[in-house]
């Protein structure tokens, strides 16, 4: 089974293009977690009860994890064996480098940690990409154009008459041999997105950039899902897990997933 | 004191551009070692008794780290530790991501981990390298132009009639303005690396490619530093700490390293 077959396969069982982002901050999560052994691990965990049924996926961006260092790794590896095999799990770690090094993060996150797809930044290149490609079955997700404002700066120059996030998009198709390449598009560019979508018009997306930056939710699944409504990941992080900063912020994110989920369908159909 | 003005004290005070790449890959070190409770930082131990007083730098490169999951982030904070203070520690971790995340990254290397400068890709732009800038005495060395094949990729495209790590180039030049910005540049394309230095003849730049990966250490020597045969970190990684894969390696390393500081000082004057 391509990574392409295993994600329809697992949008399709759960009915949704939700993904949740675990970017959880030692400095947001409640008091009342802080006195348990791995407070970042509990806090994931009771997120993660919560919504397992209502996400096709889970994404861990490793920032969040490697600012509380060792311990940080140790709640990653927790988080990322606790989550169940019927949901995508994607270390979102935006790694770039040259090809004896990108074997080495490949092998951490998709072979030690058994992450299911990775994001990689594409700057330097073809064989920067293809260590992590060359894990056949796992998706990788390269960054197209982001949901930042710094997106401008480089993502948006024109080269030879196109943008260079539509030579990067062209450059995965090219790469794509195995089914199991997609691209990152932030929600927060809709006419990009579009654009994107059009050039890329069978591979997946994970699109960022909806909630707390500001993305318009009916533009992004209108022009981030494939012919069929499908093929797109939707991402939040801060909109669900913070939701409510008290006691109750399992129930109050499983309520915003909830809704988010049913809101996202609902412009599918 | 500017990083700037931290770098041109030990450059100085070493009479060395030479820095060594712990990239400490746990399948290449003597077998010996592998007994001991943490094989990598022993090796990374010894290869830095043997060499410090003949280096201004080490770069640790987080993959051969990240590989060994919480284990490896423990021998990444110990080698930290051990590195001296006359030394430039440098992550090279080529992050890039947007801001609120670049800022648990940048907390992570520059202030848990201690390092004094860390590598940073530019794909997403000026808000995803201000995070790291704004630890004003530390280093912040953001990918122009890497030594890899994929280089010619995205980085060698037009954009404008300049080519992409031109407009790199110059962007980060707009960000210095702490005087802790530099430029990786790789060693394998020395006219480029001529061209890089025309256009930023003031910022330090770290060159990997040269050993291992084939860069010519004269026009490396003669393009990269400035007028003055200074503000270069020139790296060699596999061409010392493998130098030997016996028992010797300390010490073979040490020659190796002995022998690189050697020929660039004769390049410079």
């Amino acid at each position: 089974m391509t990574f392409f077959e295993k994600l329809l396969e697992i949008t399709r069982k759960k009915d949704s293009l939700l993904c949740i982002g675990l970017d959880t901050d030692i400095e947001k999560i409640p008091e009342k977690l802080l006195k348990e052994d791995d407070p970042v691990f509990s806090f994931n965990k009771l997120i993660i009860d919560e919504t397992c049924d209502l996400v096709c996926a889970y994404k861990i961006n490793t920032a969040f994890y490697e600012v509380n260092g060792d311990k940080g790794w140790i709640s990653l590896n927790k988080t990322s064996d606790y989550i169940s095999k019927d949901v995508i799990k994607i270390a979102d770690v935006k790694r770039g480098d040259i090809g004896n090094t990108a074997k080495k993060y490949a092998s951490a996150f998709l072979s030690k940690l058994e992450f299911d797809a990775v994001t990689v930044n594409p700057y330097l290149g073809y064989d920067s990409i293809i260590p992590f490609i060359e894990y056949r079955d796992k998706g990788v997700f390269i960054l197209c154009l982001t949901s930042n404002a710094g997106a401008q700066d480089f993502q948006k120059l024109k080269v030879d008459g196109k943008y260079l996030y539509q030579v990067v998009a062209e450059k995965v198709l090219d790469l794509n041999k195995y089914r199991n390449c997609g691209l990152v598009v932030g929600a927060t560019f809709p006419e990009e997105l579009k654009n994107i979508r059009e050039i890329a018009p069978d591979i997946p997306f994970l699109i960022p950039g909806i909630g707390a930056q500001g993305g318009d939710l009916e533009k992004t699944v209108k022009f981030g899902t494939d012919s069929n409504g499908e093929m797109a990941i939707i991402n939040s992080s801060r909109g669900i897990i913070y939701k409510s900063s008290g006691e109750d912020f399992a129930s109050a994110a499983r309520n915003a997933a909830e809704e988010l989920k049913r809101e996202i369908n609902l412009l599918r159909r």
